[in-house]
């Protein structure tokens, strides 16, 4: 295999990642912080590699290969996670080389889990650094869901290739028109929840560090009680608001700039979502008013917040849900898998693929009744090929298996049942905080041990790409062919 | 719909169900235990109503249409449990209504989860009545397992059709022929057992229960202590030798009979099977020894008989597994859906589902790979054909999702997650014994509510016919055709 197109895609966004470290070391400065010189450092040593890898490796093949595609993908969030948590490694802060890389992880991943318990106390541009890792990895995510995965046939995710952009079928040209074309529109929708926490009463500096982490629906915040801590409904609802923007199709945003006004509230998949945030917001309700916790409006705020920070995968806590009761605990549980739209910042097991799932199996119960029957099964409007349904399904088993096997590995390190449980679920679906005492809302995850962090950190990844486009790397065909 | 036919062997079966409990009568007048008349009087209302059933019913059509097959296989099993529960109900033991019917649906649907707490001063009539609950239902599975469920196209059964009976295509007439043919050979291999477990030491009384409910894969005994209580390696190989053997598909021992020795051990299904006992049983060695808990023949016989019992759905207990820590917790749920062959009296998810899962998903990962290439799936040495994978991964996401609605309804009636979990999996699975402290291998399901008891007896119901065959009569469609 040819590596040098992979090898110089990568350097370029490494190189480019080492240049936003100079941003942090702005923040630093300006403070007086003297990290200010370890993002510098960090920075200078971060883009020199990424530099010289694309030096190295320019003027090969302008276009990528499936196996090519493949192994950028899962390289590139290895690496980039790699130089990301130089900066935190180095600080101050006395991280040690774990926790810095499972920080950087979490962040790039847009998971949200995180074991930095002093976050008042942490320098501006440690939290500035955080808040870009997520930023960088939406955007990331957005642009590997539209331009490479439908080509790579995973997940059934190919159901959306035609929807894209009229480009050539060549993963190259495609993604760095649809890079531009995104980047554009997650810029304004960033620039416009900063905005909107600012004119709310957050500082300037909290503004935007926590609109970079909303958009991502990634949940790092500049605070221990995060989101909660500035007790203000306005900025409870724009977080609400701004999460789920972030978890629509980004394509779709484009038809709207080009007019199509409906297109976006017209979607099967926009509206499943929405409707299941709004479904299980009105079970949350129920649990709070039922159990004497909360009434009216803030009982509607409460459920509101916490349902769509966990389906979308942002991971923000306001409240501890799971004192709420079993039935909370449950919800909670489960709607860690569900993520938000394809093709969007969020994460999980997305919503189209459980409306496949619901179609299917709809149609696989109408078969057993009437064997003779021909029943047609259409999804948004179009028919849903054989081949779509097969790639969902075993998505999700390759799924729930990574998430048993994941709290199995767990489970051996000594952790609880919930933790183990809720840590693989909340890893693999790049959610943030679990369940219970640790790592639930009110927890971090720097009483873990090492090998729990590193588990939880591939967990992030391997979830973060979708598994299948990890998993291919594993077989030895991928290599022989 | 035409009622008749399914009636008139509803009728057919509850008057021998009411026959079959002038056995427990005789054993009861035989000590001198009033219960006698309980079973006498049971008896003779049992057989009258089914007599009378029948009698009404008879003279209509001599063959069953698909929707006839399914409201007889969803009604057969109710209505059965629901005359099962007379004796025990009436005895002497002061059982609540809620009490009777679970002991007797989970006896029926070889599930073994039990109320009972002091079996050792229980009369033997009633130990008998447990024991023959369960002989029923594991003869009743099979035979529902070969003549009717292939025919109704439920979770991939069909694969089975061609390997079946050279007989017409009718489903009444193929089943009685296949009835008589499984029950001459589970006589026989019930007696067989009988005999082994007479000989190594245990009463005749003992035996001939025992012997039931080991063929069946149920896990009834009459002990508190189960088979752990008889402190004999040589019975515990035997009840691990028999509970496999109720483990295979019958057909094959069909096939056995007419000479065709390597037939079973060819079979892809049953390989699969014994590797995965030996490799989890292997797991459990480990564990064990890893811990310090036991060594040597011990360490391999508690694995062997624990992963035999668990896997297979019988759930004898010889000793508290809970206590070996997570690993062996975590392997012990997880084999708690596996099952056995299909075609067996075992329960669960079944061995040849879980290698279609397989075949498929590495089958998916091919085609990702290659997306041109052409992969031929085979199981057994034959093609696997499309709607067969599609039946099978839908049967296993509707199982995972009633096994979820049923934890999170077992966990609302206040129960501990580990309860909740363990419970809603080991009734559906119809294993038995679940973990934790209250219905683990050590309790009983006694201190559970009646709410907690009819919920887990709806589970078992709906796991023991396979899920589809009670949901397809949820369907409107279903009843208006």
């Amino acid at each position: 295999m040819e590596f040098r197109p992979v090898l110089m895609i990568i350097g370029a966004l490494t190189a480019t990642l080492g240049v936003a470290m100079f941003l942090p070391a702005i923040a630093d400065a300006a403070v007086g912080n003297p990290d200010w010189i370890v993002f510098v450092a960090s920075g200078l040593f971060t883009a020199l590699a990424g530099a010289g890898a694309w030096a190295a490796s320019s003027g090969g093949a302008r276009q990528l290969s499936t196996r090519q595609a493949f192994m950028l993908t899962a390289l590139v969030w290895i690496v980039l996670s790699a130089f990301g948590s130089l900066p935190l490694f180095w600080s101050g802060l006395g991280l040690s080389f774990t926790d810095a890389v499972f920080e950087s992880v979490s962040g790039l991943t847009t998971t949200g889990a995180t074991i930095m318990t002093e976050l008042e106390s942490a320098p501006p541009g440690l939290l500035l650094w955080r808040g870009l890792l997520q930023w960088f990895g939406g955007l990331g995510i957005v642009v590997m869901a539209i331009a490479v995965l439908p080509m790579l046939q995973v997940g059934g995710m190919q159901m959306f290739r035609a929807e894209a952009f009229e480009t050539p079928d060549k993963i190259l040209p495609r993604a760095a028109q649809i890079a531009g074309g995104m980047t554009a529109i997650y810029v304004g929708l960033t620039a416009a929840c900063a905005a909107f926490y600012w004119g709310a009463g957050m500082s300037l500096f909290d503004a935007i560090v926590h609109s970079m982490t909303t958009l991502a629906t990634g949940g790092y915040s500049t605070r221990n009680g995060s989101i909660e801590s500035y007790h203000s409904t306005a900025i409870d609802y724009i977080a609400v608001a701004f999460m789920i923007l972030g978890s629509l199709p980004f394509l779709l945003y484009l038809r709207l700039l080009r007019g199509q006004v409906w297109s976006l509230l017209r979607d099967s998949q926009v509206k499943t979502f929405l409707s299941l945030i709004a479904v299980t917001s009105a079970i949350i309700v129920g649990v709070q008013v039922g159990g004497g916790f909360h009434t009216g409006e803030e009982a509607v705020r409460h459920a509101l917040f916490s349902v769509t920070s966990v389906m979308t995968g942002t991971g923000y806590a306001t409240i501890d849900y799971g004192a709420w009761g079993p039935l909370s605990v449950t919800v909670f549980f489960i709607i860690t898998f569900f993520g938000g739209c394809a093709g969007s910042t969020s994460c999980g097991i997305k919503t189209f693929r459980l409306q496949v799932l619901y179609i299917d199996l709809r149609h696989h119960i109408q078969q057993i009744l009437f064997p003779s029957g021909v029943f047609v099964r259409r999804y948004n409007r179009r028919p849903l090929p054989e081949t779509v349904s097969a790639s969902v399904m075993s998505f999700v088993f390759i799924y729930l298996l990574a998430f048993f096997v994941l709290a199995l590995a767990l489970s051996l390190t000594g952790l609880d049942t919930t933790t183990a449980l809720s840590g693989a679920a909340t890893a693999i679906s790049n959610v943030g905080p679990g369940l219970g005492e640790i790592i639930g809302p009110t927890g971090t995850f720097q009483p873990l041990s090492d090998i729990s962090k590193w588990l939880l950190a591939a967990g992030m990844i391997l979830g973060r790409l979708e598994l299948f486009t990890v998993l291919v790397l594993f077989m030895p065909r991928f290599w022989r062919g």
